[in-house]
Formats: structure tokens, sequence, C-alpha cells
């Protein structure tokens, strides 16, 4: 061994660890890239602004498409895809858990033991163990999935396209990634409970965070989860519920959407699009036929996003309890806010609150560039910018018609959205001090 | 004298200023609905919602018209909706003086004595003084601005309406309500230089704040000014350049905005619409023909909104400065956010967070809502809610096709626009400290 950890950390935080995460993103972004582009890639020939669109899109598991990945795309093209897929969404996993660790010397004991003692990395050994840990434990959900796909698809598709359809959406949806072969994604599957079932579950898990995964492993009460845990199973439980509710309750008499379907089917499709909408991406309805109403709440769902440390995006579930539970002390006239008998630290609001509006900022000023680049409905362009955003990947319809320099720009934000939140709690987190002391000063607000 | 000014606050803040500041709104509100719903108040009958949104809409200084203030309003009429805009205006702005003197004893030291030595309030005489001096010099500024524009419309319609449509735009503008008795407000004024100074620098005037105005009064060099003061002068500068640049720009080649004026009138109508966008709420070109770009852009514009303790609303400009200055300072990787020589503080930062993320999540919910009641185009319904929360005024059309569902939406809207971020900020600033300590739990954020 050369080299402790502590060194091996230092000498990382010295490049800075979000700097390190963007460049290996954009490394893969640029070789995706070109390898898309080669002839054996795809079936007719596609722009640079197409390779690059699909490659970023990969990488930051977003899953919008400006192509038919099943029939413009070879095998080797959607190899490419998967990888891509697969280093997209196990990279950011994995970094963000060493990212939590070397955080971790500032936040709780609890967490910390926690963390120490599931992964043990006391060592430049212990993190590579760590990083192997995240891996053989995707993998392993991964290939259990793909025998469960299987068992589903290669009756209807034979061996060959079934085993290798399944395989794809197996990594496509452990990552949140939303792509799909079939040119309508799951609407082929909208009342299919095999394909619902282990398609949400795989996303469910990919996106709830592996700190909580590693919680739960290792503990076996519900009072002695963490403090992060209990809120992402309770938020994860409430989010979904109210979510199919409002979805079923708003889409029931749409004639284009649930209202065409019997009593199950609409039970299957209202939860499907609530648990896929705040990252995972994959749609078993048409996003371009819901009403009105149904698609601006969706763009809460998307701007919410998943799991810290987890295959999903977005400003992150945790961000937003947070957020309202200090909302809602502060409407009481509190100033402590109290969650599973645990107050909140100013700190830890101050942040949440700082994500949420750094990133609805970078949303606003891609709508508004979008506004003057694009020729669309209003809505189609909000819808798309969140979900580029929250890596979500559903579309009004939007993505094939964008121009270039919307392509561009959607390009910009999917890569922002990946990378961005993380990028911004690793820094909020640190507290450098200025040299240079000055007297505070008072401003009014409100 | 009866109370010491102490106990008289004291008695007060046991009912919450904010309470009391809501409850004296909806009285105004009721009386006017009821005074407007009198036959001699209407030209043709209106219905009780008409009454209500129109009588909201002059309280809360926002300028909203469901129906021609010019033609279907008698000069009663009219003289009511004068009032409920003097009240609104007026009473908000002394209001929010108070509350910064009762918080004042928790603000520096600096301050406390600006406003102590600007008032002289030291008893239940100097509020009344203090009060008295608000409403003086709104008088003297509102009594200049009708003899100036006498001289530019008694010429136009003659003696009787001449006089009578100054004093009406007078107080319409210096209180930011931006109602007009012109069926198209002030299109008719786009390159006239009287009209457009006048009206801008009455409600530039109205909505830079009295604390601003007062410490200008008070100060002669521009680096003794309080921090407040000099943020208010330099953000008001800044925002009004850059936004009169890009709507400049924006509409340049649009002919049916710009596109069809000279080059005097396009810096007019630009200038016009870029200070008049944040709260103001006067229009000297068509909404409804604007581009979406600029559209996007003006929802910016109208969050923002005017000073604090002014006549005007929305989050107010020093709320989006601190927050602009505090994501640039964590950007960059400090901790210290220092403006002018002056470290903001981290619950002054937070508060005005909070105000940002409850106000879009107020305006956001509005939005939902209305794309459930109203058919209409996403943008227009979008534009709608910001123009009401901000008590802007502006429309793209939508306000006189609302639903009788969408005007009480709106109407909710404009009251908890002009009343919540004032209440916002009180309950924030206050430090009421919990009497059960639970320990430090941490979270995963981003
Ligand atoms: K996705
Ligand atoms: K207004």
């Amino acid at each position: 061994m050369l080299f402790g950890e502590k060194e091996l950390l230092h000498r990382r935080v010295q490049v800075s660890p979000p700097q390190i995460l963007a460049l290996s993103f954009l490394i893969a972004i640029v070789v995706g890239t070109f390898l898309l582009k080669l002839p054996i890639a795809t079936t007719i020939p596609i722009s640079w602004i197409d390779a690059l669109f699909t490659a970023t899109s990969a990488t930051t598991v977003t899953g919008l498409a400006v192509v038919d990945t099943g029939t413009v795309f070879t095998v080797f093209g959607q190899v490419v895809i998967m990888v891509l897929i697969q280093i997209g969404g196990l990279g950011l996993m994995s970094f963000a858990v060493l990212v939590v660790i070397v955080l971790g010397k500032k936040i709780g004991l609890r967490e910390r033991i926690l963390v120490q003692e599931a992964f043990n990395q006391t060592s430049i050994g212990g993190v590579i163990r760590l990083v192997k840990t995240v891996f053989m434990f995707s993998f392993f959900i991964e290939f259990i999935a793909v025998i469960l796909l299987s068992m589903r698809w290669v009756p209807e598709y034979g061996w060959g396209f079934g085993i290798y359809t399944s395989i794809f959406h197996s990594i496509s949806a452990f990552n949140n990634a939303g792509f799909s072969l079939f040119s309508d994604n799951l609407m082929g599957y909208v009342g299919d409970p095999v394909v619902n079932l282990i398609i949400t579950l795989l996303f469910i898990t990919g996106g709830i965070g592996f700190t909580v995964l590693a919680d739960l492993w290792h503990t076996k009460e519900f009072r002695h989860l963490s403090l992060h845990t209990k809120l992402m199973l309770v938020g994860t439980l409430i989010i979904n519920v109210v979510a199919m509710i409002f979805i079923f309750l708003l889409e029931y008499t749409n004639p284009v959407t649930l209202g065409a379907l019997d009593l199950g089917d609409k039970l299957w499709a209202s939860y499907f699009q609530a648990v896929t909408t705040r990252t995972a991406g994959f749609n078993s309805l048409d996003i371009g036929s819901l009403t009105p109403g149904t698609i601006v709440f969706m763009l809460l769902l998307m701007f919410i996003g998943a799991g810290s440390a987890s295959t999903g995006s977005g400003i992150k579930l945790t961000t937003f309890i947070v957020i309202l539970m200090a909302v809602l002390t502060y409407l009481r006239g509190r100033t402590e806010t109290v969650v599973f008998n645990r107050t909140l630290k100013v700190q830890l609001i101050f942040r949440s609150l700082a994500i949420a509006v750094i990133s609805l900022f970078v949303v606003f000023i891609a709508i508004f560039a979008l506004t003057i680049t694009e020729d669309a409905p209003f809505l189609m362009i909000v819808f798309e910018a969140f979900s580029a955003f929250g890596t979500v990947g559903l579309s009004m319809g939007l993505t094939w018609d964008l121009t270039s320099l919307g392509k561009e720009i959607i390009v910009v934000l999917m890569f922002i959205g990946r990378v961005g939140p993380l990028t911004l709690a690793f820094s909020l987190a640190r507290t450098k001090k200025s040299t240079i002391r000055y007297p505070e000063g008072e401003v009014f607000t409100g």
C-alpha cells in the first residue's frame, strides 16, 4: 500500500472532487460521442450533435432521445449506450458515496460509524473495497432482474432479443436512465404486472441511495435507522402514494390516457407514472396526451428527483423534505425544525434552500433560452427543461423537434442536472473561512 | 398620553402584527366589494366576483382588471378604487415601517439610530408622527405629480377630465397600482416623454421603500448611506438598465411591438416596460404581443418586485440581491458574503432563500390550480399567476377570460402576494426558541 487513505483523499481534494467528477463525465461523453458517430453504431448516419446528445443523455442517465434507440442504433451502438448508462449511474453513485465519506469527517458520529462499519474503509484498500461493494451489489440486482424480465420477454421475443432486451432494460432501469429499445417506451406493457413491478423496483432501489441500502442491510429495527434513511423511506412512500392519487384523479376521465383503460390498468398506469417521474423516466402512458394539470404536477416531481448518492438526479428527495419541514416550522412560528426527534441544523436547511434556488435559477435560464431558440408551446419547453435538469427523460414530444441550438441547451442542462446538485452540496458543506473579517450589515427583505 | 410606545407595541405584538395587517386588508377589501357592487358604482351591473376581484386588485395595488376601469365604473366607483389603492399602498408602507421599528430593536445599532433620528419615535406620539410623515410625504409627491400630469392632460382632455385623470394616474402610479382610466392603459403615450417620465418617477419613488427615502433625506454622502440603501440604489439602477437592454433586443424586430416604432419611441418603450414590470404594472406596449423570450424574462422581474417598506410587492429587490450575492460567493468557494465591505449574516441569506422558495411554492400551487380550472395557453397562465403574486397587474389577456374559480384563485394570490412576503420576513426575523431541545440530525442533500 503506497498511500494512506488520508493522503490520497487530501491530494484529491486539491483538485476538488467535483472537478474530478465533472471531468470524468466529460471524458465519458466525448468518447461516447465518437463511438456513437462510428458507421457501425447506427443503421442510418446521424449528425454530430445527435451523437453528442445521445452520449450525454446516456452518461447523465437522462433518457431523452433525438432518434429512436431501438431502430437507429445497431447492437454495437446500443451496447455503447448501455455502457455509458452503467458508467454514468454507478460512477456517480460510488463517487457520491466517496464524497459522503470525505465529508463524513465533518458529519455526525452516528453516520460516520455507519459508513465505516458498512464499508470498513480505513485505507486505500478500504476505498477500493467500497467501490467494489457498490458495483457488486448493483450487478447482482441487475442480474436478478435480467432473469425475471427474461421470463416475461423470452416467450414474447425468443431467446436472442428476449435476453438482450432484458439486459438493456435492467441496466437502464437500475441506473434510472429511462432508455428503452421499444419505440413507444413501455406503453405496450401499461397493464403488465411483471414489467411494471420489476422495472419500478429496479429504479426505486437504484434511486433511493446507497447509504440507505447499506443502513437497511446493517440495521434491523426502524428506530435504529439513521435520520437520513428514515426520511428517505417515509418520504418515498408518501410522495409516491400522493403522486399516484393525483395522477389517478387528474387523468381518470382523459380518453387518451387512463380513460380508455379498465380499473386494473388504470391503477398500474397511475402507479407506474407516479414512481417513474421523479427521475427514472420510463413511461407507460403517452406524456404528450396528459392533461396540463398532470404535466404541471410532474414538473414538481421531476425537480424533486431521487435520493442522495443514488443513480438518480434532481435536487433530491431529502432536500425537498428538509425545505418542506422547515417551511412548516416557520409558518407555525417555531424556529427549531424537528423530525423524528432530531433537530435539523440551520446549516442543513440553508444548504437545501440554496440547492433549490440555484437549481431553479439554472432551469429558468434554460427555459428563457429555449423560448428564444424553439418555436413550441411554452408548456412543452418547460417540461423538456425540467426533464433534462432532473435527468428524467420524459418528453411531451419536443426532443425530436429541437433545433441544434436547443439540443445544445438540453445537453448542457442534462450535464449540470447530473453533476450540479452533488457539486453544490459538496461546496456548501465545506466551511472555508475568509481571512478578512467585515462588520455585519443589515438588509430588509420581504 | 395614555400608553407608552412599548406598552402599545407589546399589546399589538400579542395579536401579531401580520395578523393585524391581514385583517385590515380583508376589511378594506370587503367594504370595497360592497361599495363597488352598489348600482351607483358602475354603468352596467357587475357580478359579486367581479366586484371582489376589483376591490382586491385595488387594495393589493395589483391592477389586474376583469372589467374596463374607465367605462364600466362611474366616477363614484373610480373614486372607491382610488381610495382602496391609497389605503393599500400607503397602509402597507407605513405598516412595514412600523414593523421595521419593532424589529429594529433586534437589528443593527446603525439602522436603529437612523430610524430614530429620521422619525424621532420614542413614544406613541412618535409613532403617530411617523405615520403622518409617511402620509404627508406621499401626498406631497402625488400633488406635485398631479400638477405636472395636468400640464400634459388638461390641454388634451379639458379641465374636468384632465385634472381628474391626472389625480387618478398619480395615485395609481405612486402606489404602484397600475390601474388606468384608458382602456389601452398607457399605450397611447408610448413615446410621450412627459407621461413616461412622470409616471415612472412616481412608481420608482413609491417602490424604492420609505427607509431608503428617509436615509437619502438625512445622508449627504453615498458612503455614509446604510447598506440597505446602497443595495437598493445600485440594484435598482443595474436591474433597470439590464431589463431595458434585454427588452430592447428581444423586441427590436417584433413588428407588433418595438418593430413599428422609430428609435426614440423604441427607447422610451423599452425603458418604460423595463421599470414598470417589477411591480407597477402600467404598460405602453401590448403585453400579449411580446415575444415569449420577453415574457419569460418578465416573469423574473415580476417575481423580484420592488423595495421593502414600499408601495410595491414581490419578494423584494434586496431579497433577490442577497440571494444572488450569496450564490456567487458559494460558487467561488467562499463562505462569507461581502457587499460594500459588509458581511451578510447567514440568517439574512437564509431568510431571503426561505422567502424566495416559499413564494415560488405559492405561485406554483396557483399555476397548478389554474391549469385545471382554465383552458388557456400555459404561458398566459404562468404570466397571470406571477403578475398576481407580484401585484404587478400586467396580463397577456387572460384576466378578462378567467372562469369564476380562476378569478378566486387570482384574488387569493394577489392577497398573499401583498401581505405574504412582509409577514414571512417578520416571522422569520423572530427568534423564539423551542423549550425542548433535540439532538441534531444529519441528512444528505443534493
Ligand atoms: K432518467
Ligand atoms: K401593480
